[in-house]
């Protein structure tokens, strides 16, 4: 299949092209950027010398549709809602990175991205791609889950569509490394500020926590919030997610663990630790997986749940790919048998 | 005052040499260690070089106390417990870096240490030295708080002690760098391992937990237990805690900072931020400084406490000078207006 | 093909299960480790979960031979010295990832490993795998380059076998991340002596340096000894090497960056950046890519050579399929052409 | 003695804050800075709550010398040579940080800064103010050496005031962490840059270069020139340079080191190792201290000079305090005794 990809330059894009390169069914036949259009992009990314020779170039939905079978989007938001407005009245297939078309609640969008949403329809016929729950689209276009969206949901499906825990008891405490910040420029992505450091940067006010409650309340509508913080480690990739929730009756942690297995058998990016045992950062990094451990404090009541996950694959270009290969009816892992990159 | 250090080659050991170096009233008159005897420090700690011209010794109380007014213990737990004794008896002030003499409950150190404990009378006897927390000792043997702990009291000591929140529902997120985890090599301390990730350690089984339960307990009583993880993030030093608690009542994000600010309007070495600002490590490592911010969420009615500390510095070897000058009558900041090496 | 692994616990035993499971001709039968048989390898290497379902087995070369078609040792110098003369002896296909076969003269692997060498009839009988550098072997024991060997060789080839440079003025300037160092647990690979630090360790003594003068010899007689030191610095993978050596001639930049770019124009692994510009780590990790930038100063008449390459990649498992390939007599770049991970 | 600091914000001018708190005959009185003023300055910089209350004030030289005794120029380059005009024809007592004044003869600031430079009578006025090879200034304005040039001059004074090199065999790798290249935003200071990271970023074009040959000339006329590069290492704070020149004469290891010793035999802040150990950056971090390395190749005849230094101490706040201390003829280590931060 011949791909396209709208906005190369950013971190998500560029892992899109690592992916897609090692993809056995895929062809990136072009590249788009609106900030360096005409180099060469291994002039602009020297790691990609002899890998990717394409030019960058701007960006024309026409000209794109006739070369491609189906374009991604891995553009800040903002843009795609503006942009793909040609390719979704051509019905042309189109993987969204961003968070333009996730929320479907009238307004959402305006207050969390602070800006004008997509048309209302668009938002409505958009499916919300998380990838682990779904294996045929009613769409073509693909709204493709954010990277603390994902590991949040992932780590709270089980507990919440067994109907596990007190409703109002939700507490996600996320840290992401510096490649989730993106590639602006900021006080908060200067080397200095950020090495040997941690610091907490959106209290109860990340733009993926509407996504997570649109998805939450899907699964049980009774959730009426949730507690939801963000800080940032120094390290480059990599998504760890504290979760904590109060159980609704006396369990074990055996119990707690075998749902967890349970629920995830058959989720092949998806993998459950054994018990007692929880997952770190580096065991996932370059892969598709969210590597998930799970405790039951058994004086307290609560259940913690530790996910991790690489933002820039399985909490983007991955679950793209996923997201690809479900709407080219591909098996599911086609190209994403990414060993991590250990150590 | 002259004093001695034993286990000055350990992270807290090196700290307090640093400190009271810088001590207008101190002078450290010998240094001890089991396992480097002979040598000069300098030989085995190139950055004393010309700072500190003494040899490592043995350990020999007699000879300690003809030379020396005070002793500090920087040595791993399980050690001064042992050799303390003999200071004990001559009613010689000691401060303790570790955490032999910390637990009043018979019976609590064999549970969380894993040994036999001091004698149960050199327990009762000893003074549980939270350094903001009062001003003169009634006892000559001062046991340092640990790091987590000190950290932790302080997130909680104004919800705990106005009564503010609901008894049960105490989450705390620590975070430490790893020189809290010491100098021995171990697989968690490989370079290769802890660079570039993040793994969290001890579930709700740090020995941490009791001192802490010790403490909450003194403020109120009707205090069951908390929820308490403690994750390694690839720093050398500093603690960051998320406390997460719910209030009992509906407040207001204004009444909760004021209640923070005037509660440590008289302590110097902790340092409210302003409102809706968090701290991060960098602005305390080096120096005495616990910085806190406090959120509330009106929705879900929880409370999120942001707390960082210099573990060898508040967590340790600061707090104890701050132990020696209530000890020594001192005032309280003495030696201790250290500014935080900021970048 | 079907391979088996000794050492695969090491890390460049670890790089080798990533590049091989994704290698399009070979299959890993079975993998070998003296210290931690029995168990499954993803109990141990949690990040292989779901990835390679084998047990670590204890090191039988009659088991091996019938299994495979050919071994990998990927162990510390010393052990396949020792385990390889059964394979040797039958002929079997071995590529050494160690230093053990390395060194042709009598003496040099004494004195450089102090340790007793393979036998001698075994050294000369075993190929030095430069892989850049041949394409059919005259035997089939492989002797795998060492890391600083690789970069240090591709920095200078062009100016040696050209015969540029005064052959008496080389000086090398290593610096490798923490993975070179290996898994083994020392002081000077703990976070705390890493973290925010460079270290010179090995001055003018390096073990690599015998087998970088045996090259070099064979390509220039004349060439004296170089001087080489090699440090740490605080990251995980990658070597970063500046190469010295003052021209015989008056020259041109451009003119040292034609030599270098002709000399290099059929390696598909060596990258010649444009003119001005050098290489830095990023751009090459996770990949087999070796990446050379060249200054030449006209007031001081150096030459500067600026070297990057993963050294679990092209300085060992990546060289070691490279070897494999040609061995084989496969296409050089089957299963490696890897993206590099960035960021 | 009462003193102000112009540029406070910048890396430099913060630790200038931070040794003049902790020195013992300074007060700062005003403090300034072109960007930020109006706002208390730990509004700006957190770590500084409670110890620094005064605001950031614009520049307004003649109430400067009504209130202070002294001005530090911490600013980028370019800066004072305008503003200080009114100070240094009033006068008035000034050490710059900055490059302004370092460069005496015609035409070298312009080519290496590309900039206009101060007038002419001014740099010949100037101090260049090496602060270890001198005690009493021969004029009150002191310019402050370069971090790069106090480095590279002290590797190399013994050699070139003995005499015992090839002039023209001089080779500095140098290398920094990323506070030396300041608080500017950048691709290159980007932490997803720099993490995991090393990059050689001015081939012999750095701006520290004329600085050295002005001093290694007036040393010794006949040194030709240096080849000179530096590269960024992910850390924050310190400098390693190793050095290379062959020796005149075949000489041994221990008489290099005996002339080291003996050179700096009386200078308290250059600490020489024991012969065979080289320094490493963390035990000079947070102190004013440079530690030297030195070894001898005795078959290449290469002298290799290793030597590490705080950037922001030794190289610039702590050098600018040990020419205060010249100038205002206190001893030279007052206020400078700080204990390197380790770990």
């Amino acid at each position: 299949m011949k791909v396209s990809i709208i906005g190369v330059t950013g971190y998500s894009g560029i892992e899109l092209v690592r992916l897609l390169l090692q993809h056995p069914k895929t062809e990136i036949v072009s590249i788009h950027s609106h900030s360096q259009n005409g180099k060469e992009i291994a002039e602009y990314l020297p790691h990609l010398k002899q890998l990717l020779d394409l030019p960058l170039e701007p960006i024309n939905p026409d000209e794109i549709m006739k070369r491609a079978e189906l374009v991604f989007f891995a553009t800040p938001s903002g843009i795609s809602k503006e942009i793909a407005t040609a390719f979704v009245k051509a019905d042309f297939p189109i993987i969204d990175l961003s968070g333009d078309f996730r929320l479907k609640a009238d307004g959402q969008y305006e207050k969390w991205y602070k800006n004008s949403s997509a048309p209302f329809d668009f938002l409505q016929h958009a499916h919300y791609g998380l990838a682990d729950f779904y294996s045929k689209p009613d769409s073509k276009l693909i709204a493709n889950p954010g990277c603390y969206a994902t590991g949040t949901l992932l780590s709270l499906a089980p507990l919440v569509e067994e109907g596990l825990i007190e409703t109002d008891s939700i507490i996600v405490d996320a840290k992401s490394g510096l490649s989730g910040a993106g590639k602006n420029l900021s006080e908060s992505s200067h080397f200095v500020n950020c090495n040997e450091n941690m610091t907490l940067y959106k209290m109860n006010s990340h733009q993926h926590i509407p996504e997570i409650m649109q998805q939450l309340q899907k699964w049980d509508k009774t959730i009426p919030a949730i507690q939801f913080s963000t800080s940032l480690i120094p390290v480059t990739r990599g998504i760890f997610i504290t979760t904590y929730a109060r159980s609704k009756e006396k369990l074990t942690q055996k119990q707690i663990w075998d749902t967890y297995n349970q629920f995830y058998r058959e989720k092949p990016f998806v993998r459950v630790q054994d018990q007692h045992v929880y997952p770190n950062l580096r065991q996932i990094v370059g892969s598709n997986y969210c590597d998930i451990g799970v405790a039951y404090n058994e004086v307290t009541n609560i259940i913690t749940v530790v996910t991790v996950l690489d933002n820039l694959v399985k909490g983007a270009a991955g679950q793209a790919v996923h997201n690809l290969n479900h709407l080219a009816g591909w098996p599911e892992t086609t190209g994403l048998n990414l060993v991590p990159i250990y150590p």
